[in-house]
């Protein structure tokens, strides 16, 4: 299994597209945790799925970590920006 | 010194006037831990304050801990709406 397979990297689609994907990487076998990826204006989103989904539909998901960081862009015209990112790690609780 | 003085409140004001209020809070004597708390689309401003602040301005701050929520707010009409929250704690880092 790649590395990344469990890598959800978050965009400008709708909240639910993102919750459906993490909801069905979880059904996979062995899926233990997700990792959510976004930077800039997603990280919103990113945070909201995470909520919708561990509230509405995957209680036995918890959120295991949170990192920020700041990633550096070049733009078309070689201009640098600096762009907030965020990695959202949920996991499946562990049982008692 | 009451609970909330080291709370700053993240809406839609540029990153830099919340920089700035982390700043001068941080300044005051005794301070070790400031908590940015935001939801909605304000978050990913919450996480350029933190970003920007420990980066650019005050490298001796560390992320201490991030946690994020769910919110029921009631519209005017009477509609109940859920928001995603974030609070994000800077910390002084411990000195070795």
């Amino acid at each position: 299994m790649s590395e990344d397979q469990n890598v959800v990297y978050i965009g400008r689609k709708p909240v639910m597209a993102y919750v459906l994907a993490v909801i069905s990487y979880m059904n996979t076998p062995d899926a233990k945790e997700v990792v959510l990826k976004a930077r800039g204006r997603a990280i919103t989103t990113a945070v909201d799925v995470a909520e919708v989904t561990r509230r509405r539909f995957m209680q036995k998901l918890q959120i295991d970590k949170i990192n920020i960081g700041t990633e550096e862009l070049t733009e078309q015209d070689g201009r640098k920006r600096s762009v907030s990112t965020i990695e959202i790690t949920l996991k499946v609780k562990p049982t008692p």
